[in-house]
């Protein structure tokens, strides 16, 4: 086949021009005689690339100089462990927002590494939803409250950006950049890149200095934000390519303009739960309020009906519909890059498939 | 230029083979419609990427069914910080043995996160060197002991693996698959894969399981090494990219011949250090018997010839000759994917520079 209509939820589709510079570029790196995969990180080529790319997340999310951009290692996963051994401490708990699996995650490794506290939990609630403000009980005296704004596994996502007492701070790994968002609310969010914003390999982090300076001194230094702090020189290797491709992504995000790209994703997103929300033979799986722009979850009559779903669609070009292991079902993931396209070719996919099962 | 001959010290050079086949597919890889990039980690595509490089790395250090190889993102400096997480606790420390900068780092964050010790201590040594067996003290109650194999920036090999009485780990970042190495005398050995392995973005570590099983319960997941044994599910999003890059450098080294890249490995330094000890207007930095393989470091009269040895280099296409940036100097990275005749066209080049500058 050629390119075929990606739905995985990450790592998930890149944009096709990012992929094809990538691909030019390759061997030779513009006439450096070396690959980026090949380019000292200290060197100038590294060094444009990663100031470039850390200076495009703050232009698109509005962060002004109060903020560094780090791209760190082991995606959103590492997060959940950094977190708690930076602000946790003997007295010192962290508030832990849990309405999916994802949070449920984040909040389990803050718990080995300290005192975390679940201030809402919605993770057994059916349909899927995320709690609103008033429904979340704050401890005044958390170190940061974490919330997760989009579960990709049920496609959840919180309609409502909370405003608690403590600083805020988020997993974005699958909304970032995607919708518009005061990111000025947080004190620090993240995403593994693998969604919106690159390929796997690094979590693109963004903390308020003053808050980073919060953080314990009693960690190894790869695991401290303080190391990743603005105008720190680099302490270790980072994910050269990694990060490179994160770049071209930026690039292609800031050429095609936010707004643009908001407005297909809604639109990408309405086409998708109009065709869920059609009959009675789909069922969408987050409540209506909360639904995902990103993660598009839904079920069939039966098991069975769904992986002949998932089988079909596969030949007819259409990729990486099947749900998490652990839900079951259909989840077409459609980021950023995922074209518009791919979403009318699987809403017609979805006619033709009810019309023959129905 | 065409492709340079790239000295650098890591990321360094990979097999041109490898990354012309890695551009090939970069936009479709093998006919499945999207790049390895865009491909799911829970996938077949990625499942047998991951497989054969672990397969391979076991294949080629002679280990046997108690090992675990895994890909864990972050590099070497990530493992300086998870040994000690890992295995210090109240009372019980661990023995390093520093004979550069790198081992010193990797003891640094060990007694940031626990009891620490130096158990043999040649940093400051002019010629650089590294201990004898018998210069080495160990803690018998050590939890492990921690050794570099090789010293990157000062370019000092350890003539001889020691015999300590504790699980003996090591840092193998610029020589492991290099040289002929009784891989079987170490409970866990690790490489930040950017030297002789692949891309940055991975370590690859190798560990016991029953060394892995004695860790510490207290940290989180992503730091235990026990997430990582054999058989285990993936517990992240690993770098997917960054290992099929490290798997088709395996496949590379395995065609090669292990033996065949030994062989050309003590040519190419043979030569080298040849050239360095031909006159009087070179100086090499490591005491002979402990000269690296892989980092060849000498001085120049002065280190403005330095600077000037640098540039002419760059501009014949030899780049990356600039020693590290505590050292000063000159270092000539010769991994097992730099070619023998890029070492030619160095000692070329030392002549002229030599004749014209001496």
């Amino acid at each position: 086949m050629g390119r075929a209509y990606n739905f995985s939820s990450g790592p998930a589709v890149l944009p096709a021009e990012v992929l094809y510079e990538a691909q030019k570029f390759l061997v030779d790196f513009k006439g450096t005689g070396v690959s980026v995969m090949e380019t000292p990180h200290r060197g100038k080529v590294y060094g444009a690339i990663r100031e470039e790319a850390a200076a495009l997340v703050k232009e698109l999310a509005g962060l002004d100089d109060g903020w560094s951009v780090a791209f760190i290692p082991g995606g959103a996963s590492m997060q959940f462990a950094m977190l708690p051994l930076n602000f946790l401490r003997e007295g010192v708990g962290a508030d832990y927002v849990c309405c999916g699996t994802w949070g449920g995650k984040a909040f389990k490794q803050a718990q080995i590494a300290g005192d975390a506290n679940i201030a809402a939990d919605t993770r057994k609630a059916s349909p899927a939803y995320a709690p609103s403000p008033a429904e979340i009980r704050w401890n005044p005296d958390a170190a940061y409250v974490h919330i997760t704004t989009n579960e990709t596994i049920s496609g959840c996502r919180m309609p409502e950006i909370p405003d608690p007492p403590s600083p805020l701070v988020a997993d974005m790994s699958s909304d970032i950049l995607s919708c518009p968002r005061d990111y000025s609310k947080f004190s620090l969010f993240y995403a593994g890149a693998q969604k919106n914003l690159g390929p796997a390999g690094a979590a693109v982090v963004a903390f308020r200095d003053s808050f980073a300076e919060t953080c314990s001194a009693a960690i190894p230094e790869i695991l401290s934000y303080r190391t990743y702090a603005s105008g720190r020189p680099l302490y270790n290797t980072p994910p050269v390519w990694t990060v490179y491709i994160i770049l071209l992504t930026l690039r292609w995000l800031k050429a095609q303009g936010l707004e643009n790209v908001f407005a297909r994703n809604r639109s990408k997103a309405a086409k998708l739960y109009a065709a869920v929300d059609s009959s009675g033979f789909w069922r969408g799986v987050a409540r209506k309020d909360c639904r995902s722009l990103s993660n598009v979850a839904f079920r069939l009559p039966s098991e069975e009906l769904e992986d002949l779903f998932v089988k079909q669609a596969e030949a007819a070009g259409m990729v990486g519909l099947k749900g998490h292991r652990s839900a079951g079902g259909i989840r077409a993931s459609i980021y950023n890059a995922f074209p518009e396209a791919g979403v009318d070719r699987l809403v017609e996919f979805m006619k033709e498939f009810e019309r023959r099962n129905g």
